[in-house]
């Protein structure tokens, strides 16, 4: 069994930006991802008022060119306006070749 | 892009205590946090009684001390009377800063 | 507080899988899991055509040992014919030793 090591992504934002973040995570690479509900608190934007609602979270296994590429989009697009937490983890996947 | 190294700590509980528990997270420190339903399976409290039921999965990004004190109350507090299980592990997040 | 280091083995799969997966997934060791449902998009198998729709995450604390086993089990099982993603992260445990 072969175990590449890759990059998970997490994405948890408000819940409207839902299909527009999955066309920018495919578009920028990522060849599948996961997306759940959840429900959160905490800042909204730069000037940090508070957010608290309906949030998706995305998660998608990539390389890390394609993980960084996605995290410098979301944070050059979104950040300022939206209530958006973005994350990277460095995970083992079971045949991961095919995602990079 | 400022990718700043942080906790994510996970919480997956009985969901009675969710209110209880974010209350918890938040006084100690926590900035923010997720939540999302599971199902789950295992052991229940210390006696290791078996747990199967609906759960609250909380997710939340801190720094280390916070994540220990995190962790510490709720070993502390819920251990020895509730399924829960708690675990820690390293991200990378942008725009970290504002977690700490 | 003890933090023990064990093994997050996550998996998403078509959900029609998810009974067969649990059942799998204590038979091979672990001790607990939890689940939940997401929605995802990516390829089905090995012949890589595409997937979408309605999948289970799973998810289980483990020792190395039974993280490789029930990855390998997957990879054999389910790889070539259904969409299915799974992977292992090192994540910090409280109170861990119950997991192994």
């Amino acid at each position: 069994m072969e175990i590449v090591p890759l990059k998970l992504v997490t994405v948890i934002a408000e819940a409207l930006l839902e299909d527009q973040l999955i066309a920018d995570i495919k578009r920028l690479g990522a060849r599948g991802y996961s997306r759940g509900e959840v429900y959160g608190e905490g800042s909204r934007g730069l000037r940090a008022s508070e957010w608290e609602g309906k949030n998706v979270r995305i998660e998608t296994l990539v390389g890390e060119a394609t993980a960084t590429r996605i995290l410098e989009h979301l944070a050059a697009t979104y950040f300022a306006d939206y209530a958006m937490v973005a994350y990277v983890a460095d995970v083992g996947v079971v045949r991961g070749e095919k995602y990079v």
